[in-house]
């Protein structure tokens, strides 16, 4: 068994099964491994972006980490903005990376980097394999740090000679530690600011979005008389009819503080306190108000079920009885297309069990108000705000859930940083819907740049935020990489292009054109 | 003025005139500020590759540097594989990359990520600016870092509320210090190992691949019986008819170390010693025949032509006299479209001054052999291994020189890594023919797994190297981007589709359906 062998042995003894790949001739051993391990799933990537972003959409609905495999520095650099948010989002990545054999480094061939001091921006840990005997251990080590919790993104470089070098052996997973218990002295605390009367909020995050936390945090609040609010962007939200609905803390710092002001307690269920996303002259970066205490109910490695359940039962709330959201869809929309009307058509026609990728930016601004009574459903948000996020993820959880429909709510400035992950999605024949808001705009920056006190703009300026000029066809675009794909210009036309896509096995792109929203 | 309007002013106080950009709020105030500096010209790009490679193929044609301005870590992070070509080539890039402001990076926002570890993977000098008033002598630094010689890679970090600061004041550049003059002994000790009658040969590169230069080394070469080769990919080569025709140093190892057996004296002109681009199993890395001594002419930060014209006058070389090519097209090629029917149609039909933006890889194998009695042009390599250079630098390269036709010849694996090229190619009006070859494979790992020894490969290793399932349609994705486009499945066509391409203002694709070389 060479090296290559034994990773791939090691990651499928680990349950590790699927890895998205774009290899290069560093990785050859690691491909023509693959078909001496049929337990592992190789999806092609026909860009780093792509797979590093499809193994977080894959870990956050598997409940489990994907592998990459990339090559070399410029392509773990390619990989780096979905590791990125990844990294942000806390989802587990075992990401590995080819290297040129030990020996040839120090010829300084044209692929040669560093490829170290990459990884070091999204990684946790980072291992180098230098014998075959010892990557089933590297692979082990490697995994534990991914999984967390939290999850984290953990590099393995694996230099091609170690790859291809005989003596590989797999392997074993030690037995998980179990998660740290909050001490008492933390419940008391938190239950007593709930208790005392003053102006209090739950802002919840992380795990607390899958629906059984979600529902004992809302009960805690609403048996103590306090707010509750999910952070802005979240990983993963199960929520739909029959769950908890729950706001989510604005993007906009102006209107976050609003939702916050006059709080004097905030307590952080697996959420970091609320900051500003990026600075603006003469506005605050921290968005706890002043005076507001803030409590953690767990650390990122704690046990939130535990803490949750040890809080529930100190104030005496019962998730069972907490209110849900009855199931409610928007009326039949229709006349002119705009982002609203496209969301509202989403909501109207999602079905059960649906996972939604939402990179929508600001079209999909009201797509969560309007989707809250839609039937069950997760909720996959850009978690680390570097986008080229929202297809990859789209097309991750599409493989970990084979029997789910997914849906992208995808930006078209966004979608153009990993476009080709459309092309995946085709050739893995998978069932995502990508609604793509055309409104040729890179809108967001139209409303950043008189957030940041730039002013409107002079047109030099608006010509590096504009998109049209040429006007992209993402319909062309969709079918060059071999998908169905259709354009929409009236709220009716979207509906039966949606209808019919959802009804369809395998990926299609409806091209839905807005106007901009700001 | 502020810090950002100081930066753009100071870059073009110091002939730095083009920013390639893909900015993010934290760079709104840069971009604001453009509409203040009129001569700087600000081309958008949908990629951050995109921007970082037409920034290199701006440099190789325009012999100065261009700017970049990408948006924090992740921004960097899209743009790390062509920087990473850029330093391979020695080609320098003013690399600007917008940071939070600096009070603003300790909150951890979403954004947030160590940039410099990022940056240190490409840039060998690499300055955070800190106020507004040390703005312009920042910049002033980064580009005397970035011209060398050698060409680098400096990275230049502007924080938001460094950008809208007010204070800023414009940096002037110090005057150029002259590059170091060769030693004597070291134009003797060469002079000596050319005359001494044992096999010797000359490996040219970097800056001996302009016209003059090359003449230069011929001549030497000739005068003293030596043989010369080039390396393998230049960043640039001045080259067709009426120019010295040189060889280059083949890619494949094997061949390679044919070309250079017996070689008692390898004198290197500003390239490399020659290596093995990857390791392969019981193959060298090192390429340089045993017993072969390796002289360096010249060091990459030295005065290049001066120690040229010394070693020919020591010689008496006379670049005069040199042989150069004739003016000498392939007869008209035609039936079946192949790789090789495809260079010969280019070399049939490039105008005199064409600018060939070369990443054919495998199917481009016979390129330079078939246009070497071309009319003169430029040859333009993919100079660090990184795949996705080929577009961008075609982009960077019609920017620089708007009144000479561009050539990009393109394999398609490659050109799905920085596509959205084509877009900015549409906007800005270039006069640049895509010639992409379709063969529907990465197909020189086809070819790289059997020579590392990996075997001929299963279905699942084959199916990682397959680009068919689905058929990428070219021509399509081409139109999606805004672009007239066309497909040629006989030589015939191709021929037409060229030449009318050629004689069309504005960009062009042409999708060559060919079967695999290897």
């Amino acid at each position: 068994m060479n090296g290559g062998q034994a990773l791939i042995r090691t990651l499928v003894a680990c349950g590790i099964d699927t890895c998205f790949m774009n290899p290069g001739t560093s990785e050859m051993h690691f491909v023509a491994a693959l078909d001496d391990v049929p337990e592992m799933r190789s999806v092609l990537a026909l860009f780093e972006g792509v797979a590093t972003g499809a193994a977080d959409g894959f870990a956050r609905m598997a409940g489990r980490p994907a592998a990459t495999l990339l090559h070399l520095g410029p392509g773990l650099g390619n990989g780096i903005a979905n590791l990125h948010n990844a990294r942000k989002g806390r989802t587990p990545v075992v990401n590995v990376v080819g290297d040129h054999a030990t020996y040839h480094k120090r010829y300084d061939a044209q692929l040669e980097s560093d490829i170290e001091t990459l990884a070091r921006n999204v990684s946790s840990s980072i291992r180098w394999c230098t014998t075959p005997a010892a990557v089933g251990r590297d692979v082990v080590d490697t995994i534990v740090a991914a999984e967390g919790p939290p999850g984290q993104v953990a590099t393995l470089i694996l230099p091609a000679d170690v790859s291809w070098g005989d003596g590989g052996e797999v392997g074993a997973r030690p037995a998980a530690a179990p998660p740290a218990r909050v001490d008492d002295g933390v419940i008391e605390e938190i239950a007593a600011a709930l208790a005392s009367g003053e102006p209090a909020c739950l802002l919840v995050g992380g795990r607390t979005g899958r629906a059984a936390a979600m529902a004992q945090a809302a009960a805690i609040a609403s048996k103590s008389g306090a707010r509750i609010l999910c952070e802005t962007f979240p990983a993963r939200l199960e929520r739909g009819a029959g769950r908890v609905a729950v706001d989510r803390l604005p993007y906009l710092g102006e209107m976050a503080m609003a939702q916050l002001m006059g709080l004097r307690h905030l307590v952080l269920v697996d959420a970091a306190a609320p900051v500003s996303f990026f600075a603006y002259p003469g506005k605050p970066s921290d968005l706890v108000p002043e005076g507001c205490r803030v409590h953690a109910l767990c650390p990122r490695d704690g046990d939130l079920t535990d803490a949750l359940a040890r809080l529930a039962e100190r104030v005496g709330a019962d998730a069972r009885t907490v209110a849900r959201a009855p199931l409610a869809r928007p009326s039949a929309a229709s006349g002119p297309l705009g982002a609203e009307a496209v969301c509202a058509v989403v909501a109207e026609l999602m079905p059960e069990g649906a996972i939604v990728s939402d990179e929508a930016n600001t079209s999909g601004l009201l797509a969560p108000q309007l989707t809250t009574g839609a039937p069950p459903h997760d909720w996959l948000c850009l978690t680390g705000g570097a986008i080229g996020q929202g297809l990859p993820v789209a097309l991750g959880a599409a493989v970990a859930c084979r029997d789910r429909r997914v849906i992208a709510l995808q930006a078209d400035g966004s979608s153009l940083y990993t476009l080709q992950s459309w092309w995946t999605m085709a050739r893995e024949g998978l069932d995502v819907t990508t609604v793509l808001f055309n409104n040729r705009s890179y809108s967001i920056l139209n409303l950043e740049l008189s957030r940041v006190g730039a002013g409107a703009g002079g047109p030099r300026a608006k010509e590096m935020l504009d998109l049209g000029r040429p006007d992209l066809d993402f319909t062309a675009l969709a079918r060059g990489m071999g998908l169905a794909a259709s354009r929409a210009t009236t709220t009716e036309e979207l509906r039966e292009q949606l209808a019919r896509a959802l009804a369809t096995p395998g990926p299609a792109v409806i091209e839905a054109m807005v106007p901009q929203v700001f």
